[in-house]
């Protein structure tokens, strides 16, 4: 052989670990193995370790256990991603955080401000990169239209939605195991994250809840809801709607729309592929059907962006910027979540309900 | 530690080696490295090798020469991408093949009949995987546009269209240079291919071309075309028009049609996001502007079908069935360029010119 | 001449005498003239008389004048055109009936339930036919949109959305003297009617407001809205949200959409037409600029469904069918006005409010 | 009553007679008496006698002949609308010229150039409108595409389309007695309108057509074509292609488009509605039908639009000023029907044709 010397300009990836092994971590299991050169996922934590030990066998990953301080401890492991239940993504995000490991948690950040509050004083004591999986701002369409709010393409924002409708088949099989507030802790928390991050000048003040149990009555209840529309009121006068549904037969539907005094932007994407058929019956295409599918990019580039900002860390370089404001942290989680709570208390009383004060709570932190 | 022991079940990625490290060459050389987790990218072989060298620190390549051969002379290397100049592509796929490499060949497979027959001896003799990079199959719309005339859903195609319009600016800076024919062999033999695959059941009989510069007419006189309609004659009597344009100042656009006895069907795609914004002059929206963004997934995914072909014959494993006719190989290339070299005819007798018998060839090397 | 005999099947067109010639007067007056073949505009009245005779010297009317008790006095009239302010509607609607005219009568029917009632009683009393001006119902696109909900594809309506964005310059020159509850009464109302029609099987129940002056800020304390977003609550547990904008600067945007156990429909054009440019800055398109251009052909519909009426009761003949519920009247009317009227209710408390009983008292009506 | 007097400014309805009460011919009739205020439909001739009374009883029509000659010699008919077959277009417009009467006529306006020469010195020699029935001209998409080039937005044309998908159940009924040719001189000649309309600053210099009988191959024999495409060069270089096709399953479909040094536009609606459904099995929505629902405003624009030069002439008025060329007359009756001619001449032989000569020879007669 007559090679020629390289020296490698390529930096060296990020070493992550998972804890959670369910469906969306595997999803982001196979994303860091196999789509994200910056990162490598070098260990895999599940107390369900049929499933843990399966997914690392598929992605050759050499690490598995059935507990998560196992991968706090070990020193080879920079981040965690963190996707597990939702009741457990706070005292998670602590313990990793005390380890030194930088953190990526699935939304919500915590269930209650509290527990979020206890994060975020974590996350600031060990000086560690923390971001939540607010996935859509990643996609293109709605990072496009971020820009062109950003640019002043729309004015200034003053009607908004967001909307979030599940694919289902029209019954929901695990009703009666939904945790209470599901919808707005962990479905609609993606819209009030969209909401607030197009109208990122401004804070949510206050939200009007209509929800019901349409697709499963049999379980309102138990406080089961599968069907919520949500007012949102900004304190810059804007107005947003949020809706989200559990059970859309044509599959994922997820759209925004920032309506300002200069003009107005949608994001969303109503066909599948760009192939359109036309038949005896007229025009047909085919709908996105999953959100890993829909947001298969989104999901790759949030964490790309992840590892970007751990090797920022790590390497003591500038980290990522955007143009317009992107990597989700620990004051968006605080929001999107003020506002998730505020509807639950909405959604009992059938008032309006007050959304704690996120910025002065945030402010009062950093 | 306490890491439970796992054997990984994750197949070896197969080791490819680059042979041209220009523009497109460098862009599969990331997409190698970067974006397909079943391939190594390991070396890579351009005389011009200081790009050859950049390339590889930037992806930590550590095998870089100028010279092919050393790339044929690796046992380390299991496939080769050949992305040099058309002209070389014929002797390129030879020696590979004949040092046992498979072969991912960027269009076209040779500059005539004659070569690719070396070709096609060569490849049938060493018993090598051999693919060409008709990257459009790969395009989630153009795959889905074919799955329906496989459906039946688009009945015995009739007519068809498929067209190319390169990004420009209104003018070529490089007309003076582009090799003759280029517009047949190297842009539109996409289409040729495009429409072949569409109509697979049919053979192409011969083509009608009307061109001219029109984008640099005066570069006309040495033979230069920047815009071209071809029409194609089909055995099943289905008509075809291809089309190409060197400068579209919107960008870069791509479409193709099957109309059939039992409806059509469209692919395409005409905006760069699913973000549509609205002003005071109306509605806009981005056009796609690079082939690397529209088909940035197509790129990825023929790689990826490349070596997971590569992988299947290494490993003795089935090759990957795509439900439809989908990996280009040897019979596409030679259809698709019998096409162009019709229209190279026909572009200069203003008459239709028969395409060379291309399945009575290839039967009779089968 | 050797021309044949014929005998001529075509029916006599109705006469119709509009009352009120301002903007949508106008508009109306030339429908009927110019673009409904079965009316005959006969007469104009106007106390703004100088409109009125400018008007009628346009369309040939040869019957001009200050006073509408003329028309209601006018034996050759069989119906009138209610086009004037709307605290005039209930009154003209009363003394044309009682004087045997047919009615069209633009929204609202009256400004309060009590009017509404009123207006009732005459109607009943007298028997004539009276339609009110929803003319949304008769656009193509929400037409097609109700024919899905009525075949069964959308299921069981469970949520709903309507908006209205008027165009506009980013101010409003006239806000001070714009009636309070305006939004409510006279924009939003149609997207009520939009949204009883489309769940139609329903009543709407309580509504929540959340509005606000955004685009006139100074006019706000004196009670001016420009900008509302309601939740509408519906007894079979479908939520709707209706939104309205008095500037748009993109122009006029209206738009529907019924989510239902089955699936969802969409009504709203984007586009003025289906031309699409693509140029340097990428695509583009039209938007629709006024309402009588989007709706143009749903409000000659809607005058010739009136002109049909009008005759079947004339001619003792079957009211027109159109296979769906389609043309609005009194129930329509007031079941609108209670959802608008409760509006301003929840715009002033903040909370929400409850719909008056509108079956209840339809019901007792009957 | 106490009516004030008016002076009506309403111009006085042209007067006008049909010629052919077939299908198209109805709908043209209809058209007359309930769409288009300017004209009154006065007389009907059919030699089917049925056909014209049965037509007129519907309209209210009083003068019913077998004959044309009545309706030239009828010195109250100010124009004469032909929509008999295509043989005798040439003959009604010249006998029709010399009685006086503005002419209206269908394409083609003959079916070989000396009678469209005779056509255009009958015209001249009586001083009267003449206008064919290009009523794509007038589709708002259409209008909009040509403003468009007009505006420079596209540039210098260098690519164009045209296509014309009549819709049909996957058989022709009647194709032993559909005259040869018809594809080119009564479907295609629509499209070679459009073309020399959208690049009017330009002569077609020459054609080459791939047609076939796909549809109904048994006839083919007999001459009969079904499937055609068409590449016309124009003097400017830009290259059009023409394409039709007698039986779309999922109806009418009409399309065009310019592509040009500056941009591109596109014409043509894909949807019959602007409702769009989502269900099950993905997205869907109606396709237009048929010409007269496609194109049902179009034609309406162009009898008005001929109502109004007849207006014109009759009351020494202006002609009416679209800011476009845009009111087809002999020019381009002639300019489309030479395209055609050729055409036919190409389809025999299977090589290029020229066009005569269109604009010498009418340059020549004017």
């Amino acid at each position: 052989m007559t090679y020629l010397p390289v020296t490698s300009a390529r930096p060296e990836a990020v070493r992550v670990g998972l804890i959670g092994a369910g469906w969306m971590g595997a999803f982001h299991a196979r994303s860091l193995s196999l789509r994200i050169p910056g990162a490598d996922l070098v260990a895999i934590a599940d107390p369900a370790i049929e499933a843990a030990q399966s997914l690392a066998a598929e992605l050759g990953v050499a690490r598995v256990t059935p507990d998560p301080a196992d991968l706090f401890a070990d020193p080879e492991i920079d981040a965690v991603v963190i996707a597990g239940p939702a009741r457990f993504h706070a005292q998670l995000s602590i313990d990793a955080a005390r380890a030194g490991k930088h953190v990526f948690c699935e939304k919500p950040g915590a269930v209650n401000l509290d527990e979020l509050g206890r994060v975020e004083d974590a996350v600031a004591a060990a000086g560690v990169h923390w971001q939540i999986g607010f996935n859509r701002r990643y996609a293109a369409d709605f990072l496009a239209a971020r820009r062109d709010v950003a640019s002043g393409a729309v004015g200034t924002p003053q009607l908004l939605r967001s909307l979030t409708r599940d694919p289902g088949s029209g019954s929901i099989p695990h009703a009666a195991r939904v945790p209470r507030g599901t919808i707005f802790l962990e479905t609609l928390i993606h819209d009030f994250d969209a909401l607030n991050w197009y109208n990122s000048a401004a804070e949510p003040v206050s939200v009007h809840v209509t929800a019901d149990a349409l697709v499963e009555p049999g379980f309102k209840g138990a406080g089961f809801l599968d069907t919520a529309v949500v007012t949102v009121r900004y304190s810059n006068g804007a107005i947003a709607v949020a809706e989200a549904h559990f059970s859309a037969l044509y599959g994922y539907d997820v759209r925004g729309e920032v309506f300002g005094s200069a003009g107005m932007v949608q994001a969303g994407r109503a066909t599948a592929t760009a192939a359109v058929r036309y038949g005896a019956t007229g025009l047909s295409a085919e709908t996105p059907r999953l959100n890993i599918e829909l947001f298969a990019d989104a999901y790759t580039a949030e964490l790309a962006d992840f590892a970007e900002h751990v090797r920022a860390r790590r390497d003591g370089a500038a980290a990522p910027d955007h143009g317009v404001p992107l990597t989700p942290g620990l004051l968006d989680a605080r929001r999107a979540l003020a506002v998730a709570l505020a509807c639950i208390e909405s959604a009992q009383t059938g008032l309006p309900a007050a959304v704690a004060g996120s910025s002065a709570g945030a402010e009062a932190r950093a």
